[in-house]
């Protein structure tokens, strides 16, 4: 065997008859695998269940730190320590956090919403006509879904294995309609790259025409670790101040896959500014958030040790699903030069690149055999994948065995759409 | 002593200086009192405790019906249990149920923004220019401050203690710029009247020349009697049903005042083609709320007639509150015939009109001798009451002694007021 390309047409029919064999075999077991969202498995979601027992009927300190009760009204952006709390994992002070409810894509749609109709800064984002989003990819749908709803033009940059093209983003902000950026700087979704200190250097000193631009820095995976080899981002915050640039970025972050996925508590870490700009929205929009679940969070980790110690168990169930993906990619792929993908030291996926113009095929092969996969194109701004050759993987969900098959069923369809392409390159 | 109106100008210095002397001794207690918020009391809060002790580490059925997960992402708009406890609470069908986090004020400030930048079934309300809304009034202060923060005109529609003026509602609705209204039906917030069946019938049947006219139906005391006499609101779906206005009304309510305020839960009461335009924003916006708070609330009332014994309880507490006020006003005011006042039979609030003209003047004097009133003027769009009188009174928080206090001093503020409004008059 050897690179597929190299393959002769007998050679190709072939193998590809071969892999329709395969194919059909496991077609004919009627299987039901789900490999397409990035949701903790159940074995993860229950090392949290302890946390539900840190308030209890008979415990008499509902009271935050300078007296909130957290039973009743009051306080609008978080009880003080649970912002210590995310401020020691952020690494940026207290001031600048403020605590929400349990979802941080909620905070980001918000944030969003207030700069087109108050703007962040300058005029509202929705007064200045036509506006433009740079959004490096393959990234995240649901990113990309908030700006198609708010009708702000997508910008594909690429990512380039240390954060996105700066080269292309430099020159993209000399664009004053050009008025944002979304970025997940570590553990990325779906490629697992974390920006080098380079790029957030290079992020940290853009000095964009728009004077109102915003970067949300999605910190997602913060602390999301699948080995002892980890990556570290720089802090950002630091490095914005330098340059004078504090307003430039919101970060982002939650206890989604840290605790309980939608039971969890998100955070944001700003500038004394745009927490201000913020913290106006948010006294007309709402009395305050769920304390008693701010309080449980903080009872439960006490400080980021705490939180550390529990990430070492969700790392001990996931990083062996990752290997067995990765594993399998190996052993089934390697030698037919006809995929790549990443091997990511933390986060929740595994970024796939299938021969090009190819991966539409994949899915559907895959859909038809029982096997789930994020729909093909959705790691892409309107969907749309302009190689057609991502895929994202996501193999936190399903349990070890049953991944195994859903990687082999998806490797037989890799192989068998990739011979089905140069075969009809050959006629 | 009789009507303070037919006191020579003798007579009222001579009432005056006995009431400075009063005041002057509350004053110098040096008294720390508030009576301007809708919270309910630490006692009132503490009857929910046993509500946390549902969910433990040790229960192993964390799946809600049709087999959610709880602890995990999934589902976006409410556990199926939760959405029936809401439906038989506001008597609608399940259908017609959406269930989201812990604050029906911010799923009122989400539908509002929602239909500025999408619209209600037309155009985008921010593309229609100027827009007004109906604002029954006195009413409440977030309410107003939603629409002010949107640049929606406000107009003041009159209560009648039958619910809004329903001839001045029926004339302004003429005019296709006024977009909606806002209602507290039952036990309005201030007056705590209930819109009478007649009212709920002309409500039902309006036809606004705005083809998008919303009425946001904030049934924020739906269940939250304080006597063995109730009010009961007639339920308005059917009504718009039969007049073929099942669009104009999403009615919101919550467990705020039933469990914990901040960490109970919000639901809203919609037509199936408002639930699809509130749906089709929340997939942008979220992947889904807190499902664990949603069944620690379910498991704790099981159903309807939990969540009315758990009221009775909230009721014995609050009553004695709402009758001491009364009583105080009764045995100090009502001689002088300077003030009036409503004995409501629920929800959070006694509204006080004091003689026209007074009303800041009672809250300085208040506010100097330690008494916190909510901001006199409050209970009107852009904070501006056009007879200065109306005072919102919120007996819930503080305990009765305290309340007593407060209310020695609020009537003494009343006849100072008074006295200083007729002796300047008199001038």
């Amino acid at each position: 065997m050897s690179e597929l390309k190299s393959y002769s047409k007998e050679q190709l029919e072939a193998f590809k008859n071969e892999l329709e064999k395969q194919y059909a075999e496991f077609k004919a077991k009627g299987l039901n695998l789900d490999m397409s969202r990035g949701k903790p498995s159940l074995r993860q979601v229950t090392l949290s269940n302890a946390m539900i027992d840190v308030i209890t009927s008979g415990h008499y300190e509902y009271q935050a730190h300078e007296g909130t009760e957290c039973r009743n009204y009051g306080i609008l952006d978080g009880i003080p320590e649970c912002k210590e709390l995310f401020a020691e994992l952020l690494e940026v002070e207290k001031e600048n956090v403020m605590v929400f409810g349990n979802s941080s894509l909620n905070m980001m749609f918000d944030y969003i919403t207030q700069c087109m109709f108050s703007g962040s800064g300058g005029k509202p984002w929705k007064d200045q006509g036509k506006i433009k989003f740079l959004c490096p990819c393959p990234g995240y749908d649901r990113h990309f879904a908030i700006l198609e709803y708010y009708g702000i033009e997508q910008i594909n940059v690429d990512l380039t294995g240390n954060g996105p093209d700066m080269d292309q983003v430099e020159e993209l902000i000399k664009d004053e309609t050009v008025k944002g950026m979304f970025c997940v700087p570590k553990y990325s979704n779906p490629t697992g790259e974390t920006y080098s200190a380079e790029t957030v250097e290079r992020i940290a000193r853009m000095k964009p025409a728009a004077k109102d631009f915003r970067i949300l820095w999605d910190n997602a995976y913060v602390i999301h670790d699948l080995y002892d080899e980890t990556d570290e981002l720089v802090n950002i915050f630091p490095r914005l101040k330098e340059y004078g640039n504090e307003d430039m970025v919101i970060e982002f972050a939650s206890t989604s896959k840290i605790t309980f996925p939608s039971a969890g508590v998100a955070a944001l870490a700003a500038s004394v500014n745009n927490c201000e700009m913020i913290r106006k929205r948010m006294t007309i929009q709402t009395i305050g958030h769920d304390k008693m679940n701010m309080l449980r969070h903080v009872m439960y980790f006490e400080n980021l040790d705490g939180i550390k110690k529990h990430m070492a168990l969700h790392k001990a169930i996931l990083a062996p699903k990752f290997d067995a993906v990765i594993e399998a990619f190996e052993n089934s792929l390697s030698e037919y030069a006809i995929a790549s993908w990443t091997k990511p030291l933390g986060g929740y996926f595994i970024s796939l690149d299938v021969m090009p113009g190819t991966a539409k095929r994949v899915g559907q092969l895959c859909k038809e055999a029982g096997v789930t996969l994020t729909s093909v194109g959705a790691t892409f701004p309107y969907g749309i994948d302009p190689q057609d050759q991502n895929i994202r993987i996501a193999p936190s969900f399903p349990p070890v065995d049953e991944l195994k098959v859903a990687t082999d069923i998806l490797c037989v369809a890799i192989k068998l759409a990739a011979c089905e392409k140069l075969l009809s390159e050959a006629k």
